[in-house]
């Protein structure tokens, strides 16, 4: 039988502790003298004695570590539970979500994605504001740490390569998951303040700084204004790229920065193709806008640098709409989004390393096929990959597609046009957020549509979040019965 | 250095007997009584010359049998040369197509799309009409004996698996290729026959039954009718149905149940899985179209039955613009042409047997999730399969993804929408035929697309046709250097 406890234990402790974070947006509408206050004492003391209850109830049970399949459900189950207590200062207070807005809203929070359901932003109070940052903040430190310490473990999608990587370098020092956390969590305060800073220098208010420094480093994409960036100064669009491709590269690399080896940051082979592809990118669609909507204007080349470093890391924010430069922006923004930042950062969707064993995959089958007695040793950054990881690559690449493509279909069956649907569920799986479209896109939002495709979307993004092949263990019945 | 006056050989032979088919409209012109005959006179001179001249040129280095790469070349060249003889009628003669219109209505011919550029099908010469049909029907068998007798040796996209197979069943009786190809030849012509047989008695003209058996056979689906089959008998959809599963069926299941082994058919799984997939879909689709647009009338079932068959199958045919069936029905059939018959037959697209075998990966990498260390033996069809086959599996559905993006995003950049650009590049890669929206959805046609547009999705159906990998092969490096 599968403990429980030891799962509920630790869930019941993060639940508690999200409702201490609510004590922040608590003092910020005190601050802010609004009134709005006590939607979130109200808020924190349900969360924190659901919490403490839940892990009292438990704590007979708790045991030394865990076992791979509670592993696996306290994963699945933290980012199945924070939201429904995420959720109701969205209900409660002035947003007055119902709740499955609510939900959604909380899950697109701490899932890092930034669909939003709220319109009016810019009138809300600020606790609220804050708390939509927080949420996504706390999300994105959350998977960093999943993505360095249980997913490599857990070998899922190809991520055990960085097993071997992140304790070698660091492991002989830290060898202990709490060790490598910390160290991480130093470098995400230190970038989040020094993003707030340059927002500030940029012309944001200081309010308004933090909290998109906050939505930044996490590559969620919240922003506190309907119109995203649209209306924010350009010097804060440049801010915002840099610091989002700075949110999407392996974090583990600015620990090694710190303790002394830069070089490990430009001789990563995922960063180096990172930087190869979004380059590229920018170029070819800053040509387009030149050519069909800006003529040779920097506003131009600003919009381009700034959407697609949104989109390809995941981020979400808009600073125009793109869905008026034409379909070939319309179409690349769709799969600029499928590929993704780097593994061990806050980005989300396929992931550049994986494109690299894709294609290191494709090449080894068409040697195949040409000699089909030789013998191959297929490399990844100088160092020889197993078969093993190669098809645990392909796999997660399969079981992706295959789920986008079952959530556009129940997208379609709610009443979603086909446009909504495919963008929907890829926006949703790969945590992006904006889909394409009147309706999603980047200057619409997900109010309108119905309740089963908001329940829909939110456990795309739980699924999406946590590597697909995570969720498709905890769903087969083998993993039930060991 | 690569030998290419073997291939230019057989290339020679083929373009040659090409031309001698065009004798076929030639007559059907005659009797007509049209006065269209010269122009199949022309084209056929001008064919059997080009190919008889090509292969006497290279007749001096005739070998006995192909390399590998001389096999690849082949295969590809063929694909690609035939396509410019096969054009000529069409340049030539009463549909007067410029060259990019001809060659793609030829390429989409003889790779069995069935993607077409001409309007106003009903007023063109009969001689026309046959000559669109028999492309598609030598295109149709074609693909089998290229699928029975080269890809499995070529080792591309899981196709190995079919080697043993074939051989094993067939080989110990009939070891050689030549008699492979004439056994399916002879179960190809009598399922024509019936065919048109069939549609002969559910009320269609002589002539429209042939042609229409020799697109419904080869999982073409050119139709002597801009309206397609909409405005044609109602029992030629149910035959049309029943034909277009049998030319999705292993063929050479055909020739064990005439050798005395009938339980070979309902024995193999693929067939099993295909059956259960079409069943599902149909009373899927018949269930939603009662609902949305024809209450419970006989007429929902019958159009649900026949365009699921027809584009799962890949054959395209349409009895009614289910664009108009609501966003649900829009999105499956853009999923269920990506699904496809089973391999062996004329059907085109990833193929169920991928499917199932991409299933059983995911589990395998599911199962070594729960216990790193154990040991999986996956099965299909009850025998063991090994890691390589899998790899080749998802190396192919890797491949037709990406280069489906690939080609999204270049029809894009010729200007179609998103939704176009989408499905026609599924329709192209997948050798369906309509794609999905206004411009070349079941109702429309590809005449208003660009030249630049038509020649990408000319490159797309060639590709798609020999299986993506046979062409990503051609156009490595390594290729030319072995
Ligand atoms: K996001
Ligand atoms: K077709």
């Amino acid at each position: 039988m599968l403990d429980l406890r030891p799962v509920g234990y630790v869930i019941g402790l993060l639940v508690a502790a999200l409702g201490v974070t609510m004590l922040a947006p608590l003092l910020s509408d005190l601050v802010a003298g609004n009134g709005h206050w006590p939607v979130f004492l109200e808020a924190a003391a349900v969360t924190i004695l659901a919490g403490g209850l839940t892990s009292l109830a438990c704590a007979n049970g708790v045991t030394e570590g865990l076992s791979i399949r509670q592993t696996f459900l306290l994963t699945v189950l933290v980012w199945g539970a924070l939201p429904f207590f995420g959720a109701i200062p969205f209900m409660i207070g002035a947003s007055n979500l119902s709740f499955t807005n609510g939900f959604f809203e909380a899950m697109s929070g701490l899932t890092t994605t930034g669909a939003t359901v709220l319109g009016g932003i810019e009138a809300l109070p600020e606790g609220l504001k804050l708390w939509r940052g927080i949420m996504q903040w706390l999300g994105g430190i959350g998977i960093i740490v999943v993505a360095m310490v249980f997913l490599p473990e857990l070998r899922v999608g190809g991520m055990q390569i960085f097993q071997a990587e992140a304790f070698d370098t660091m492991g002989k020092i830290l060898p202990r998951a709490t060790e490598i956390a910390s160290r991480i969590s130093v470098i995400y305060v230190g970038l989040t303040l020094a993003c707030a800073l340059a927002y500030n220098i940029a012309g944001m208010s200081g309010f308004d700084a933090m909290i998109h420094a906050m939505t930044t480093i996490a590559t969620g994409g919240y922003a506190n204004y309907d119109a995203s960036f649209a209306n924010l100064p350009p010097a804060t669009h440049y801010v915002a790229s840099v610091f989002m491709v700075l949110a999407a590269l392996p974090f583990v690399r600015y620990v090694q920065m710190v303790a002394g080896t830069p070089q490990a940051l430009w001789r990563d082979a995922q960063i180096r193709a990172f930087f190869a592809i979004v380059t590229l990118v920018i170029l070819g669609m800053t040509l387009w806008v030149w050519v069909t909507t800006y003529d040779l204007r920097e506003e131009g080349f600003r919009h381009a640098l700034f959407n697609v470093v949104s989109i390809m890391t995941g981020t979400g924010y808009a600073s125009a709409d793109y869905m008026l430069w034409g379909s070939f922006a319309v179409t690349a923004f769709f799969f600029i989004g499928l590929i993704g930042g780097c593994a061990g950062s806050t980005a989300c969707s396929i992931k550049v390393f994986r494109y690299q064993l894709l294609f290191t995959s494709i090449r080894v089958q068409i040697r195949r096929i040409h000699s089909p007695h030789g013998m191959f040793a297929p490399r990844y950054d100088g160092k020889p990959v197993s078969e093993d990881v190669l098809n645990s690559v392909m796999a997660f690449f399969v079981a992706f597609i295959v789920v986008m493509g079952l959530f556009t279909v129940g997208l379609s069956l709610t009443g979603e046009s086909f446009i909504t649907s495919v963008s929907g569920a890829a926006a949703a799986l790969g945590n992006i957020g904006p889909g394409l479209g009147e309706t999603i896109g980047p200057a619409g939002n997900y109010h309108a549509l119905s309740d089963p495709a908001k329940w829909l979307l939110s456990a795309a993004m739980l699924i999406g979040r946590l590597e697909v092949l995570v969720v498709l263990t905890i769903l087969t019945a083998k993993f039930w019965r060991a």
